[in-house]
């Protein structure tokens, strides 16, 4: 991990399984959890302060997932009550690699680590990451 | 109005517009309102003790959509927060009508008016409502 | 059906069910029948020459669903392959009524009627349909 | 490369872009590649006679998604006609890993390395691959 980043408690936002995130073999479908990851995210930077529609609106700015390796470690179904966690790994100039799990009560469902970029809206090219963002990760 | 169905307070639930509901016109893709719908339905039966899962797995019944007229009235954009209401229409046998709305602040953004029809989830034929949803909603 | 639609064959667009397009009751989930319609319905525009991409960034002009009146009619299931219809109802000056089915060999499996409309896409305002819309479906 | 693996050409099944695919960014959203990556895999596993639907009714196996690293090289928008493609990469006792890229045209868009394990669907536990899956993807 990365010494800039601090220690602080990870973010933790609940999701429920709906008929819509499941498939007919009976378990969570497996491109919803990039959803239910993203959720977690969103809320996690409007945790902060930081609004993605605002931010791409007022300064032209979104994040993009460059790369994610995803562990699907057991089946999640219908009426699941998922906590969804978002811990920082590495703040770069440009992006920041976060590790986030989807637990159901002790038991990790799945996980993933991902590369969040920054970019222009416009010419999809890399810009450093948001102020606010960089403060409310490292101490 | 079905004169057995009791005015109880309209049922709401709060859904978030994330990325994965947006489309490139800039605004919810109009399949998803029938995911948000389903939500508040979902949470509106969990509201008075029903829940699906269990439902299936230990009586073999489930919920199914036969028909829904969908208004899509105007658009709602990525980070609206909105309000999904459920309100029961015309309690029958085997089936239930219910209105629901999704509201952004004051203002309608779509509404449906739709009927859920208990089946026997093996053969698919249409079975009575159980008795705690016709309880539920009749006074 | 209003007479100045020329009663042109039905057009008609593969639709393969996959893992992605069904829930854990074993069928297709009913919010993906709009999906299977609106893919139908690119693919019927695009078969006289209307590439709604091209639509929005030279003319500024999108299609907009207003109403929809779906039936579901028996459950489609993995690896089933669908037929999805398009017909013209009624053309107006600033919207055209189809119906359109999904069919599963013989048997219709869902059909909806519905109303699109071209609206300007930074004012959300009616504007006429575009005239090759027009006139690939009258006489 | 496994040298069990025979140097078959590779297999590509088209995929179009659909308003449903995309996010208001004005490109493809992140988690729908893991759909058109599936719906490759599914048509590679066709055909060489393998039908998923047909495999969990008669003999009760289901393929599961492991493990997934997924790199988003560059946007794809509505309209665009994606190649994707499936190429074995190792062999194993219970799992196959695959790589897959989704093309636009010359340029990459999208690719993952994905590890697919072969369950009993009662007791979600890795049983072998099927012998067609085996033969076919071996010299």
């Amino acid at each position: 991990m990365n010494p800039e980043v601090r220690p602080a408690p990870r973010f933790a936002w609940p999701v429920r399984v709906y008929y819509e995130d499941t498939d007919t073999g009976g378990v969570v479908y497996y491109a919803n959890y990039l959803k239910f990851f993203e959720r977690a995210r969103t809320e996690w930077l409007r945790s902060f302060g930081l609004n993605q529609d605002k931010l791409a609106r007022e300064e032209g700015l979104i994040f993009v997932v460059r790369r994610a390796l995803l562990d699907f470690v057991r089946p999640a179904r219908l009426d699941d009550l998922l906590e969804i966690t978002v811990e920082p790994l590495k703040l770069a100039h440009v992006y920041v690699d976060l590790a986030q799990e989807a637990r159901c009560g002790a038991q990790v469902v799945a996980r993933v680590q991902i590369r969040v970029a920054c970019l222009a809206q416009r010419s999809f090219k890399p810009v450093p990451l948001p102020q606010s963002l960089r403060e409310s990760i490292t101490t």
